[in-house]
């Protein structure tokens, strides 16, 4: 099948390759000679799939395009406040060669005209073996994910015509905004234009700036967060110079165009877009390169405005215990506890990301429970991302829970979050699914409110709550025909494809059960414990085993084996009777479970 | 419990109320005769939660605040084309008050200066029976979700002061921006400069904006996507005059503030942020105000940049449905055919928003589908916005689908979607589980792959998979036992609350299940058909029947009751104790199915 946003930017290519405004710069020679007709879009995900339509292999100079990335480098290399001191960051309102210096201190407005981008090229260090303009080449490398190089030809170019660049440099120099010689600074500023990207590069670029600042091709982390937004900030009100209003209104991303014809947009956690087209209209703009942004930022919505919809609420769902209990059978004392008191467990589900606006409907949430609950059972299977600032208010809200003597529960298949909140502030407990969590946090309700009612460590099968619909004498007359097993901790006890094996029940500590992922891996399905029982589910499964059961801890287990229940099944037919229809409710009970499981979806 | 944010909030106003820098206005008396020490924080959320700290319910005026929401109003008076003549969208560069008017046309550089806000207000049209400036008090007051007023104080004094405004208005007129008569739009500016808010009006106002221009206390939608991208645009590059750029690096939020202390920013799709403290620093803008919203975007990750991240990707798994059948039991021939054309249908989760990012990772899944693959299910369960470019892109897909006799099928158990795409596009099978989908396409295959293999369209119950482990004599015999009936569409089968009644075998028809849902609503749990069974799951749940059952079109059963089961087990043990296996058996086929339904988790 055709991709549709490929059909997409073919059909635009096509129809905007017609436009033949604007003519190619041509104050060097190296740069007039260059077809108009070149063009090319890409369009790179935050997972480094690009997009690509026309010349987008087509090399070109990167020209401006490179001020952002060297001003990233000297963020990165100098530190904010020291690059602040000598670039401002405020737009001039002048086109890009403009001197625009602040009077008195000679700071240039911003590192996107050519007097602040010479300032950041002259912060850039050089180390070890490398030069300055060795490292902002290895660092537009490290960008675009692949060695790039020197256009000897236009560099020589661009120094024999650099006149205005070197007398800016030295003004700069006057100013001691830049404080080394000024000759190999403006050598190093036209080295780093006359670099050779292509459309790709550029979109990959682009892409790394939206992906935080870590190449997604490559996985290298280039920039930290702090500096890629500021980047970024400066690209939104300086990049397009004297067209940055205009430029928002319509696109509505950070974005920076080169005198080559090249221009990259960036949607920050989306997409990277690059254009190459080089007749330039009266700003030296791509004339095709706005036109294409334009119409992408309209038609898939890319405008940051459009683009910074996220989902209203975090909450998917929240209800008390009593709405969705475990479904694990109880004395009728602990049934009587959790009908009392079952309301001051609560399980609330996310879902989404949790940014800012999530996180605050969350702690919001949270933070306007009535003073009964003492369980909070966060279900946290479908979150995505976590942004620091939501596992600080998680932190925050679990030091009041404690601090209240309230409980954090989390349900968290992958583990992801409950490892980082681990580190922030200590171990929190932490189930795989609803049924095991709100089984744990009945279980303290029970431990505290039932008064003498305790909860066993050890459980007889007679006690078991699968033969709980037996008569005493029929459930001890089973357990006459089981027999006694014990495990070390990570003993296998069933593996996948065995025969079904009978029923085994455990009387004392905990068994898991997994299946195989992909690659190797394991998927945990539950934990199971005293008085809970396994195996049968083979009968489902043409009789056999599908899971891994396995010991955490020493276990004790009686087993009632396929054999013994063909032998009861000839000895006392109404027995065994009585046993089927046992596990026949046993099993409806799960059904029971997992339906609560899946049909609670309480959205507000 | 106290809320993280509100105890945050809380200890920021502590801590900047001690900064006694700037002072208030001066320019007109009205202004000056403030308490300095004022100062109160509102951060309002899209959904209308507003967070308060300080004096959030004192009175002051708009000021130059007013300045989008009358341009916003212009907007959608005029379109946006006829206000784009008269006033530009770059920044300018210099202070407020600056004339800074085009050479030659005269056009304002844009709407946050006040000669653009004068152009803007005297595009406001007047209405029926409410005049210009009745209709711009009209549009602030629903943006704050009360009626606000104007101070006729403090207007009075900026009509007598207002010397260099009425200048500009005049300017303004012999350029013929403003085409009308200049005093009335100078004493309507000072109007709408002179309307009293407060900081929570003004957080309101903000999340109105956040909110893609619906008020989210009131739910009235007040402008247009577009006319909201347009204002946050033009707020971004000029809203903070010549600080537009620092504010854009330390806070990456559109904002605006005015002379009286007050500040709004907005966060799209999260929030809107306001601040009230008088004393203004050397641009004209609150100093605490400044502190504030820079604290509050750094602490809580409000940066455009970091807020625009979002989930990498909207699929959370991918699978053909060999990996994960329906369950349902077919004849051997049957599943033969499923064994060998399973791979055909593929199953791909999606979750979070549908935004570009996610629709682009859909279709390009999509897109490198196997051309094998003729049914593609995509479930939608867990999917929360759908923007309309996804729409616009599945509406592709589906095309494509269709006209290679592929066949798109929806899991989506809200039906949102399903709904939105069928308005676009024609019928789409959707279906509420993902069992039941797979079931509806492993009938399409098994229909175009086995031949002479029928589904039939009714099932007797000894050809029922449920009595399938026993011989073909015994569950002749059950069905001897068992009793026929009937039921038309719409017809309650079974009631919440009903004793378990038996098993009910469907014959020929449809069925559904569902469960009472909040606020009188129903949860609809399953669709079953000829062949399959119900009513055992009542013994999982203390013999008490918990779901609804429905007829869907004419339906026949036949029943074997729960008096006639235990008259069996009298009569003819052997017998009962094979049913009962058979259920047991049954009953673990629905565990495995739902645990399949769970444990499919393979994310890339």
């Amino acid at each position: 099948m055709d991709s549709p946003i490929q059909r997409y930017l073919t059909h635009i290519h096509e129809e905007i390759a017609r436009i033949k405004d604007g003519e190619p710069a041509s104050y060097i020679p190296a740069l007039a000679d260059v077809d108009p007709n070149n063009y090319g879009i890409c369009l790179a995900t935050v997972d480094g799939y690009v997009y690509e339509v026309g010349d987008t292999r087509e090399e070109f100079t990167i020209q401006s395009i490179s001020k952002p990335f060297t001003y990233g480098l000297a963020l990165s290399d100098r530190g904010m406040a020291a690059v602040d001191e000598k670039i401002d960051v405020e737009p001039s309102g002048d086109a890009y060669n403009e001197i625009s210096l602040a009077e008195g201190s000679g700071r240039p407005s911003n590192a996107m005209i050519n007097a602040g981008a010479l300032a950041a090229t002259s912060l850039v260090k050089s180390a070890g073996p490398y030069s300055r303009s060795r490292r902002i080449l290895n660092m537009f490398s490290d960008f675009a994910g692949r060695d790039l190089a020197v256009s000897e030809r236009v560099y020589k170019s661009e120094l024999a015509h650099g006149h205005r660049n070197k007398a800016l440099a030295y003004l700069l120099r006057s100013f001691n905004i830049i404080e080394t010689d000024p000759d190999p600074v403006v050598e190093d500023y036209f080295r780093q234009c006359s670099v050779l990207v292509n459309c790709r590069d550029l979109s990959i670029m682009a892409a790394t700036l939206a992906n935080s600042g870590t190449n997604p091709l490559t996985g290298e982390d280039l920039l930290e967060i702090g500096e890629v937004e500021r980047v970024l900030s400066v690209m939104t009100t300086c990049g397009m110079y004297d067209d940055a209003g205009a430029w928002m209104s319509s696109v509505g991303m950070p974005a920076k165009s080169g005198v080559a014809g090249g221009i990259l947009a960036v949607l920050p956690g989306q997409v990277g877009l690059a254009v190459y087209s080089p007749p330039l209209d009266a700003h030296g703009t791509s004339v095709r390169g706005i036109e294409t942004c334009q119409r992408l930022s309209d038609d898939m919505e890319l405008h940051f405005v459009r683009a910074g919809r996220t989902g209203k609420s975090a909450i998917r769902a929240g209800y008390d215990i009593t709405d969705s209990p475990s479904g694990i059978r109880r004395t009728d004392e602990a049934a009587d506890v959790l009908r009392e008191h079952g309301h001051r467990a609560m399980v609330i589900e996310l879902n989404g990301d949790l940014l800012f606006a999530g996180s605050e409907s969350v702690v919001r949430e949270l933070s306007a429970l009535s003073d009964d609950v003492e369980h909070v059972i966060l279900d946290l299977r479908r979150v995505d991302e976590v942004a620091a600032v939501a596992l600080r208010m998680l932190a925050d809200v679990r030091e009041q829970l404690t601090a209240a003597a309230r409980q954090l529960v989390l349900i968290d298949g992958e583990g992801t979050l409950a490892a980082s909140f681990m580190e922030v502030d200590g171990e929190v407990p932490t189930l795989t699914t609803r049924s095991a969590a709100v089984e744990w946090s009945e279980n303290q309700l029970i431990a505290r409110y039932g008064g003498d009612l305790e909860l066993p460590d050890a459980v007889r099968p007679s006690d078991s709550p699968a033969l709980s619909s037996l008569s005493e004498d029929d459930a001890a007359a089973l357990e006459q025909r089981m027999v006694p097993k014990t495990y070390d901790d990570g003993d296998v006890i069933r593996r996948v494809g065995q025969r079904f094996g009978g029923v085994f029940f455990i009387v004392s500590g905990k068994i898991t059960t997994s299946v195989p992922g992909p690659n190797g891996t394991r998927v945990k399905l539950s934990t199971l414990s005293a008085g809970m029982t396994f195996g049968e589910l083979a009968l489902g499964s043409e009789n056999r085993q599908e899971t891994t059961v396995k010991a955490v801890g020493p276990v004790e287990l009686m087993v009632l084996s396929a054999d013994e229940i063909l032998a009861l099944e000839e000895d006392d037919a109404r027995l065994a009777l009585e046993l089927w229809k046992a596990l026949t409710r046993d099993a409806y009970i799960r059904v029971d479970q997992y339906l609560r499981e899946t049909a609670v979806r309480i959205r507000d």
